[in-house]
């Protein structure tokens, strides 16, 4: 059995190759051909530490397996990460174990595709500007995911409407991160590759405290903090522009307006867990949109994989997080570093 | 992050340590210091391969976790094991993960300390005589943990109703490999080492094929098969007699007459488990006992730690196996082999 940490995910796995089995399992779970079961949550500490316990098969790729992931906010003044976990990876022919990969590390990676998939299919493929709003973990990845999927992205706006000097540093530093994090994973040979260094080199991050004008000026919005109140008003956004909302994974989480759920062409990965503790909640208990209303992206994609974007409507997709990315993510890496012997391995 | 395999947990687990933390977590269940969610459970084939996932916290030990156990009845043609699996814990204080332990070992020592918890608390503590039914993979662990709560224990009787020639060769082998597999894990200054040494140098095992006599003869029954219909019906059972039936943890198992729910004093792990999937499923279905009626083992034990046996009254244990067990047997396993520095240590 072959144990992945951190640096070895750096190393395995490609924004390009995690978009893609991101999708994939969005698919199959619209097809029926991945499963989620039910998710366990738990909260040791109000508002301090929780942690839940996501699960699920992937059937086209022969695994089954979960994820549990901790969040505890103390970690930080003790020097360590606040967000620990595991993802399990098991063999659906024999029930062997397959491997085990650091979850905090696979969920940026995941997540960060996530929003890349639904921005391939809905926003404007020649985008050039995002507005990343949070600057926290999730940041590198939104920003890496992006600029796979949105070949003309060349300027990037960060708001931190609590932490604008946190923007700021993050802002600063993020080529280079990016550029040193993720570029050495990706295949040197690969159009991928050379298009991206080229835009990494040319891209241009700047951190602003003005969110209603940098909303104005995005063509895709990321919203990726633990926001409990909306920071983005519906009538600041043009038409045109698509957001993923990739914060909401809480009852009493809220990103943005609840009324872009009236004037948005919405899509989420789960309906069920969109409607109870995504994005998608407030509008729920508004009564702006019903759990049975939302479509999921897996669907679409089941149907096609042509851009959707149309210049005159609004976008939202409602990132949840599903055990299928974690599983889909996860399985990618172990097999890449079965091919390339990397990572610790154990006998059980 | 410790990793312990089947045979790292044989050297450091004890059985009268093991026992002795199961107790504890059934009582911490009872007292709402153990906590247990939802079970996870999941068919691949019908009747063939299946997975369940049980997690939970006990809190005493400041250790959380899951353990994922997986059955494929077709590995055995495939020269592997039919159980597999992982159970991780996780630090209640940081989220940081400390160990692995491979779960189908650790299952067998949890299962079998079980029963010996219930028998301890229930049972003639001067029986000689057990009954085994069933000469699985449980088998081993049964006998060792019926042995170490049992001092006079001297007779085991091995009945396995569908393959006797199975329970003649397990009974045959069983006194060397109870003595091969278990007391070198015991504290050798301990009392129990010698007493169990000489116990099992003067142990009579032997199998038959006439079921109703082994069950009017013995004092201490244990059931531990994957029947799904009655195997013992109530009146071959004498007053005196404790019985626990560790087989039921499924839809449609049934060990033992659902006539015992009327005239035995019963006890399960978990009320609303043993209703659903226990031995007390059928009792319940057929209107024998509800499941508010079921008292579990910890309630007893919070309230006492004496011996309840009565000549006149057959007592019956229902356990279906709940998390709380594997994360008590594992984190005693983890802190163990810590302590003897045993076991593969891995970097996430």
């Amino acid at each position: 059995m072959r144990v992945l940490n951190a640096a070895d995910l750096q190393q395995v796995l490609d924004f390009p190759g995690v978009i893609n089995v991101v999708a994939d399992a969005y698919r199959e779970k619209a097809t029926g051909e991945g499963t989620i079961w039910p998710m366990i949550y738990h909260e040791f500490i109000s508002d301090q530490a929780d942690m839940d316990i996501r699960s699920g098969y992937l059937k086209s790729q022969g695994v089954y397996g979960m994820k549990l992931l901790s969040w505890f906010a103390g970690n930080d003044a003790k020097q360590l990460p606040e967000l620990n976990g595991t993802v399990n990876l098991y063999d659906d022919a024999t029930g062997l174990p397959k491997g085990i990969v650091n979850a905090a590390a696979l969920t940026g990676y995941r997540t960060g595709a996530a929003g890349a998939v639904a921005t391939k299919a809905l926003a404007n493929p020649n985008a050039t500007k995002l507005l990343l709003v949070g600057s926290g973990s999730q940041a590198a990845y939104q920003v890496m995911a992006e600029l796979t999927v949105l070949p003309k992205l060349s300027e990037v706006t960060i708001v931190n409407p609590v932490n604008s000097v946190e923007a700021k540093n993050v802002a600063m530093k993020l080529v280079a991160q990016l550029t040193s994090q993720f570029l050495p994973a990706i295949d040197q040979n690969s159009a991928d590759y050379q298009r991206l260094a080229d835009q990494l080199a040319q891209l241009k991050i700047t951190a602003s405290e003005d969110l209603k004008t940098a909303t104005q000026q995005a063509e895709v919005i990321v919203t990726a903090t633990p926001s409990t109140s909306a920071m983005i008003q519906a009538d600041w956004v043009r038409p045109g522009t698509h957001i993923n909302t990739m914060g909401a994974d809480m009852a009493g989480k809220q990103e943005v307006d609840e009324q872009l759920f009236n004037t948005a062409k919405v899509f989420v990965d789960d309906r069920a867990q969109a409607a109870s503790v995504g994005e998608a909640q407030t509008a729920v208990k508004a009564g702006i949109v019903s759990e049975e209303q939302l479509p999921e992206i897996g669907e679409l994609l089941a149907k096609t994989t042509d851009n959707q974007w149309d210049p005159q409507t609004v976008t939202l997709f409602d990132s949840t997080g599903i055990a299928l990315q974690d599983i889909a993510a996860a399985n990618l890496a172990l097999d890449k570093a079965a091919q390339l012997n990397l990572g610790q391995t154990i006998n059980l």
